[in-house]
């Protein structure tokens, strides 16, 4: 078909000027040790609410409030102070949307999650980057001395991605404390691979919002569903802009299932430490320089040859994701850290694909 | 708990300013006649693929494009020209997001969706409107002449929510060229039980974005998933401010399902159209001024006693909406037409309901 192209209408300025983000959205067969997912399934106690889904429930609307008071229990939250969120992408696009005009400033330490930069963007608002150091901690002093009076927005990752980096309680509250005029955002998807968490401090710390994904030790990434806590002055905001739809009605319905079942978080937790450990003994023992992780992956120095490790592992029906064009991680790659099973079979590739390319320790 | 409120971190502007809405979220016992969703169920075939899903793939972020492919096949469109959406709400907060900047204005005729004008306002831009006149049909003349430089989106649902009513392609094309500084979004919603529609002319108008729902005639409103159509030109904006795991996985795994299943839409269509008949004749019989429907639903006019039928009709078990607030439906209340039996059970609620509160025709 032919399609003429004379381009009429113009976008808003900021998103003529936003970075493209395209992950993947197709063709990740093999064992997906790319996207920090859960590589084996949820809790049994989901896949029962799943089988037993009505059918004629599928055709109304979704009704988040009695969920949102179920999650807002199970963290000793109100519920004014939860939003349930379709997944944390639309968590921080929300948060993005109801504080930042494009006056403004975001500040964030990198190399993090790329999205904060784009949902920042997206409102108009810069990005002020911090850069960590070679050690690829959170650059405090730094990082403190870089808020200042436009700064309107503060995204932390803690456990960090793709550096499995931790912030502690002290320091982040330290930072809340030094920019009253900003929203801390403090990303917690990896909340339960580390287990200290700052959601607590919602109730008394004004200008804190914590996420949370289920995306992860839960495994329910396919249905999408995300968690923002804070004080309930600033998360009416937030829920302001959010529509009253957005999360869907699986995701509802598996949610309390999921949240109730915490002998199988403990489990699947305990499997990525377990597992985590073994790999960073692993990749000590072959000379792999890499950085203690705090989250359900590691990341790894290859150097040069990065690319050609992601490849031949992917022949070997492994994927891991290439990081080496974020800001410090120069030749690095990411593993996602699952169950032993999933660990060994990485492992392996990984030994094999390194003999293959012929990497060799400097 | 006790939670401080000391409000230090103020919103933007259009936020705060951006008025409320609160739709029912939980609750909605009964015959749910209220908003307008399919009243049975989803096409078997879709109930199939439900029952199929399997829990390791819950783990997965969702994989949009293959889907988005299928969908843009289906309507005879290019893949660059369809972004699948988490709802139309999420489609039209995206295109308010993708195109007006706060100086910008959006043109709408009212009575007309509420969310229009609530994602117009986060964006910070003025809505316009032209009121219906007792007609309730589209005021073409006032509306054309309400288009100037400033106006940047115009958003027309057709069939119109609540009113019925329809606007014709030729008048839609006629605003498309009289307005080429502006996005004409087109909200096909209640396509299915009108019939026409603008989507092949999205190809060669380049400020034409049409939009289409699963929550009607699919009956997938638990299942959130929309469709937005346009000119790739103007598409690749909306993609860009878009997330690329929007829509869940169940939802894409159900689609393709559901649009195969033309027969079932077919039928589902018409137990619409029947009912439809059946209840403005009934209506007519009554002595209750109605407006004539194109789509799933009938706005009535009951007068002062409103809230009361409403009320009348949940005592028992038949959920319908007061739509008295709206601009020009003072008085009025929107009735859902789903399948026979459905229809039979709203007219027998709503026969006792009259009776119960004394409703005499004028």
């Amino acid at each position: 078909m032919s399609i003429a192209s004379t381009n009429t209408v113009k976008p808003r300025k900021a998103v003529l000027e936003m970075p493209e983000y395209h992950p993947p959205l197709a063709g990740r067969d093999g064992l997906r040790l790319d996207f920090n997912e859960n590589t084996l399934a949820p809790s049994p106690k989901v896949t029962e609410i799943l089988q037993q889904i009505s059918t004629s429930g599928l055709t109304k609307y979704p009704e988040r409030e009695p969920v949102e008071k179920i999650a807002a229990a199970h963290f000793n939250l109100a519920a004014s102070q939860v939003l349930l969120t379709n997944g944390v992408d639309e968590a921080i696009h929300l948060v993005c949307e109801a504080f930042l005009e494009p006056e403004d400033e975001a500040l964030i330490a990198v190399p993090t999650f790329s999205m904060y930069e784009i949902y920042v963007a997206a409102t108009g608002a810069q990005t002020q980057t911090v850069q960590a150091d070679e050690s690829l901690q959170f650059p405090l002093e730094k990082f403190l001395s870089a808020i200042h009076q436009r700064t309107k927005l503060i995204c932390i990752a803690s456990p960090n991605n793709p550096t499995g980096a931790i912030v502690s309680r002290e320091d982040l509250l330290k930072i809340a404390a030094a920019a009253p005029q900003a929203i801390l955002l403090v990303d917690e998807a990896y909340y339960h691979f580390h287990g200290a968490s700052l959601i607590q401090d919602t109730k008394t710390v004004t200008n804190l919002i914590v996420a949370r994904t289920f995306s992860k030790a839960y495994g329910l990434a396919n249905l999408r569903i995300g968690l923002l806590a804070g004080h309930p002055d600033v998360m009416q905001y937030v829920r302001k802009v959010s529509s009253p739809y957005n999360v869907n009605g699986i995701a509802l319905e598996c949610l309390p299932a999921a949240l109730a079942d915490e002998e199988y978080i403990r489990w699947y937790s305990e499997q990525v430490r377990t597992g985590r450990e073994r790999v960073e003994a692993e990749l000590a023992a072959l000379g792999i320089p890499y950085w203690p992780s705090h989250a359900n992956f590691v990341l790894m120095k290859i150097g040069p040859k990065h690319k050609e490790l992601v490849d031949a592992m992917r022949k070997r029906d492994v994927l891991v994701r290439d990081r080496s064009k974020d800001p410090g991680c120069e030749g690095c790659v990411r593993i996602t850290i699952g169950v032993q099973e999933h660990v060994e079979q990485g492992l392996q590739a990984l030994k094999a694909s390194l003999e293959e390319i012929g990497w060799q320790a400097n």
